[in-house]
């Protein structure tokens, strides 16, 4: 457990200081009175029983070791959400502007999104961590979603885990119609979308009085 | 500035206390391996601005006293979201459950929305605060949502700022596109509700291997 | 390790709950431009080893039970840090006062401290939570001390722990010396106090401006 | 007041993300079981009122600008405390070490201390913060001191603002004694030192079982 621990350390350093970072750029945006792209974020290190299923499922072995580090790029995991869909682009090339990390990947799942009917925008990242012992590089995912895709991927991720990807045809079916009803509340958002970003700066610019 | 600090220092500490003890419930239910009803808790003491209008509206003068804590029974505000709609209920009857505080009003804007398409279930509460020269009670108002009411009232809230209820009726058109979309999502969730809950049960259980 | 989380949640939410109440007593003394007889609040829950350990030494059997819950009464600890010794007393008189916990027990170790030289104002108090299956009693110990008395109980400890209270006569010496350190630095604070106050008062009435 | 705003968030953003940092580095040693140097850490940006008082001192006008940022070293202001004199120096090169941040000064007010009997160690640092228009270049002033040694920098600092460093003679003589006192906690303490280490560790790794 010690070992693990150890090993684990950086990534949760990492996971808090991204949290705090990404949390400021809201505060920025809302100090400058303008609409933030970013509505919350959240952040874990995964669970020791995930990482266990994932090297099962990667053949990797289950121990602290620089090629699991290597091989299991989710580790630290982040998430970003976003009011609009077309903040998430806003988002992403913030993060690629920054110099206190280093993009490494990007999977875009929006434009192209998976046949389980996910949507999101995924980044890997190369992010440094000053330890005791000196500096090293954590790799930590970023996922930018809607609030209505993270409603989604989480109820997706929860049946996932009971039927192993083998939905009945049934609980399919259902999935795929509450996937349309998340995509089409993000489609009338971006129709408002304008309208709402306006009156938001209205209402920040009224409060300050 | 000074009497405003005092007057509103008991509300902030309630909201504190309250967002501790929601966000405790939450953490029950995941010891015990049940699905959660409260998926996450917010809270803010109603900025001075917001005080101000609502004085205006109320007729009440705008200073520090206990006519204004008895007509704004909103000053300090909890809002809890839940994943569906059903939750919403299980939350109400713990809040009627507790000791610590004691309900004084309900409204329940799900069951009859308002016209505007607004769904939410309102308590309003009173609780004990002990402040150093002895105990003093709040009101405070808690808002008990899915995260679908909530993406929507928090738009509806931008919009009404801007123009004071009087929309356009092109606005007016796709507000009312957005709540059915946020309805939809609702309703797709509810079908689903019980696989997922099942789900998350075996999910839990699984973990903690 | 199911069992033992489900009956330790209710004394952490207890922690929470009260770090966050005794905060608010220090922020309401700054609001008010009186000097704040608490410095800062820490609280724990105690380690399942040390509740082990105690279980031991009081001959109680090693399971969460309600005989356990009544033996160990600081399973659940607050400590709370005063600037100068007599704020200590006006501590103890505010938690008095309070109407959402009843205090059953008080030790006073600083008008008579232990053999060992440790000082320190314990109360027992019973503290209610709500959990989402009803109310239940929680006793909390909180210990209330000067930093320089902290200080010293910190070393105190670290060293009981290695000698199990048999000290070799050199570490008694240099035990007694710090303690005497301790005492010392205390006693020239209190010498100071009044003009410290006045001016901590004075100060925040600058600040305002 | 806007201007302010917009001015101190990236202090805001860097006082936040340093806390983070150094707290990290507390956890890191207590993870590998060894003493940690670090008590705790705090944090603040300068309130305007001191800013304002420090302009009229140093004859820099009071507006938010360049001119402001390079005179005013401690707008945003850490403090690490330490439990013995010596942790000072190991915090002080682990700070050294660190890529994220540039130590541009250091002055050592512990081997040569203030007239006034002041006691710490001050760097201070240059800190990249990313904004949302790009990265920036921040001053901030880390102190470094033991718990006695802020305790009584805490008192002088009180004092001071009433007697804006004219004391009169018998509080001038009080201060001494309690700067004498305190330094006196720390010889103890130093005497004391190894065998508390020492016992430290045996601590830990003895509640790991």
């Amino acid at each position: 457990m010690g070992q693990w621990d150890r090993f684990l350390e950086p990534y949760k350093q990492a996971v808090d200081e991204l949290k705090i970072k990404f949390k400021g750029m809201r505060a920025q945006y809302e100090i400058e009175n303008v609409h933030s792209p970013i509505e919350f974020v959240t952040g874990r290190v995964k669970p020791l029983a995930s990482i266990y299923d994932k090297c099962l499922e990667k053949g990797v072995s289950f121990e602290p070791s620089r090629k699991l580090a290597e091989e299991l790029q989710d580790i630290a995991g982040l998430r970003i959400m976003c009011q609009f869909v077309d903040d998430i682009e806003t988002v992403v090339n913030q993060l690629r502007m920054r110099n206190d990390l280093r993009v490494i990947e990007e999977k875009d799942y929006i434009a192209k999104n998976k046949e389980s009917g996910y949507r999101s925008y995924h980044m890997i990242i190369e992010y440094p961590v000053q330890t005791v012992h000196g500096e090293i590089q954590i790799l930590a995912e970023i996922q930018i979603r809607t609030l209505a895709m993270n409603f989604w991927a989480s109820i997706e991720h929860s049946l996932n885990y009971k039927y192993k990807g083998l939905f009945p045809q049934e609980i399919q079916l259902r999935l795929k119609r509450a996937a349309e009803a998340a995509f089409s509340l993000d489609e009338e958002m971006s129709q408002i979308r304008d309208e709402v970003r306006e009156a938001q700066k209205y209402f920040s610019e009224y409060k300050e009085t």
